[in-house]
């Protein structure tokens, strides 16, 4: 028993209906990319540190160790710089649609109920800046949700561009971009208002002193594209505003929520950047986005490019507290054979659907076993014939 | 180009066909033992090391590193053992029949060509002791083998129990056991009878004496019991010849050799041992055997269990050099669509086999790019219709 509480922090079994699940999950995403003209790629779980310098994320939260060469390796904490590794180096030709699926791994501190391991699976469209790779990115977000089972669920969409030409029109500090972030993440209209106190003369004070409440249904669209005459951010309300139309075209009843005042979670991202979410569960279950300067990580020219990634731990979930999972195949025949009948009974379970051979060694073991696990029906199969047995009856034999 | 050389030793991408394939061949094991009635079970890559310390293997080999409160955690190097802890500490009362599927991890040293992650996908036996737990684990291997395509292979069985009671009988030290485990590796007759000059009246003589050559096909087993009458040896025989008569029941064809001589390589193998090979690779691509000791590590009763392991790295290969892969679906059809049209493009999409969406912005683009992938018709949907374009036209455009 000693072993009961020795897992490392934010680890975890996975056991029989969560294992299948889980693994089914991720077939079906897989599935459906490879269906869809995708082409799959797996990098390592274990690469050196520098391949994630381009994240946000603090180093302390990464497993780092050592080599056999005494070099710093970590274990993936992000499956899209590998990706982008991968394309810069190895003679790769855009444009390629590529799927991943895997573990990526994070340090979680005390009991904060994460996991440090996570499934994920995703996509990435390399070498394409038109909207068609946002729209595919999201349409294709919907057919696997709908394929995964989650009944109902947003899409919010926000747009990097914006709050980044903010920044730069005003002329933030570094530590004027966090206080502001911190303000729009929370959605604080009088801090925002307070902070904005020096700029009220800036012609983009209309909107910006808006963006604590820029958020929600698509419709406000059109009320903040009356608040400014800025080109890049009337280009990034257009740019909503059309990928919505794409997705409304194909899914007409999609809900889909915009938040103008959205701060990029990492820094590569360039464009729109878009999140799943439900009211089953706290965060999202699938993010992307638009990051045309992320491929410069690995110093060659600016490659356009969107992605996508499915948190299939958050989407199993989701699903047990939406609608429960099925129950898995159950055994309904249990094959109990004599040495000399392996072959018959074989050629049973090949027939016979939702059937397995029993390996005890005596039909009494077979038959008890049956009665303990609810199988309804044992066959015996003998050299001079095949005896059935309902589970109902094995206390009377 | 930097990162080019810049993947840590022992590591690789898979890209695209070798990607694809390598999941497909796991999702052929893991559908397999689904459909027989098995239940699968998940552990995280990240465990305590004592959990592995059943092991032979050198702690040197693995990867160590700390958890976030300092503990020393490892990449997990096998996947058995922590099946074991599961079962010793969660309540599953045996017999049940797992099934997993993953990563594992091992150091490399320099160059040997050896991955350090590899994909194993295996079944766990527990609660078993008959003969048909291991029938059920040679059928299994055999009917995968098949269905992952491999042509051609042989089963190599041994037989924990042998060299263990020659052992115990001639009254070995630890230093002779590993000298008499090397001449039995190396197969080396005079080595051996120079190793058992001091024996040579001991009444396991004349079997111990002709150890390095009883191995090959399976009828030296009648010949190997005429050497000894020492009971546990016979025993092993026994047993090796009813489970080849059950194997030969289902698969008449099946080669299968043995090695009397065969020491186990995990010191918790208790029984039969096997192995798959071919001649197109070296070393097995499926390993198993008995070990009902394997879960007394765990500080609890002996528990019989019998287990194998694929090496979905290996059989990639040998499937690689024996028949080839057969190309994945290729596009057929290209679909370009006008913004106003993305319904009717998905809709053909579903429709049509082998068709994916261009994400081209001009029509231009997406028949350059069909030219270059070989894809040989592209159709242009629009609001006034649906236009075929064949790519020999192309350049006439």
């Amino acid at each position: 028993m000693k072993w009961n509480r020795s897992l490392p922090n934010g680890t975890k079994d996975k056991l029989f209906k969560e294992a299948m699940q889980s693994y089914h999950l991720e077939s079906i995403v897989n599935h459906h990319f490879e269906h869809r003209g995708y082409q799959r790629i797996e990098t390592p779980l274990i690469e050196f540190e520098e391949v994630f310098e381009g994240m946000d994320q603090k180093a302390t939260s990464r497993y780092r160790f050592f080599d056999e060469q005494g070099r710093i390796v970590v274990l993936r904490p992000d499956m899209t710089l590998p990706v982008g590794r991968v394309v810069s180096t190895t003679g790769i030709i855009p444009p390629v649609q590529l799927f991943y699926s895997g573990k990526i791994f994070r340090v979680i501190k005390g009991h904060s109920g994460d996991y440090s391991e996570q499934l994920q699976a995703g996509m990435e469209l390399i070498g394409y800046e038109s909207l068609k790779a946002e729209t595919e990115c999201l349409i294709n977000a919907v057919s696997i949700s709908q394929k995964c089972g989650i009944a109902d669920f947003q899409i919010e969409l926000g747009h990097a561009a914006i709050v980044e030409s903010i920044v730069v029109e005003l002329g933030l500090s570094n530590e004027e971009q966090q206080v502001f972030a911190q303000i729009l993440q929370s959605k604080n209209t009088p801090n925002l208002l307070a902070f904005l106190k020096k700029y009220e003369t800036h012609k983009l004070y209309p909107f910006v002193s808006q963006l604590s409440r820029l958020f929600g249904d698509w419709e406000i669209l059109a009320q903040a594209r009356q608040l400014t005459n800025q080109p890049a951010i009337l280009d990034a309300i257009s740019e909503m505003e059309a990928l919505i139309a794409q997705i409304h075209q194909v899914y007409p009843e999609q809900a889909i929520t915009v938040d103008l005042g959205l701060v990029r979670e990492l820094k590569y991202y360039s464009g729109m950047t878009f999140k799943g979410y439900t009211d089953q569960s706290a965060g999202s279950f699938f993010s992307g986005g638009r990051y045309d300067q992320l491929l410069t990580e690995f110093s060659v020219a600016p490659v356009p490019a969107v992605g996508l990634v499915f948190y299939l731990d958050k989407i199993y979930s989701i699903i047990n507290r939406q609608t429960g999972w099925e129950n898995p195949v159950e055994t309904k025949t249990l094959i109990h054979f004599e040495e000399d009948c392996l072959q018959a009974a074989e050629a049973l379970i090949a027939s016979e659907a939702a059937s397995r051979l029993s390996l005890h060694q005596n039909l009494e073991d077979s038959l008890q076993y049956a009665k303990q696990w609810q199988i309804p029906q044992v066959v015996h199969v003998q050299a001079s014939g095949v005896k059935f047995y309902q589970v109902e009856d094995v206390t009377n034999e």
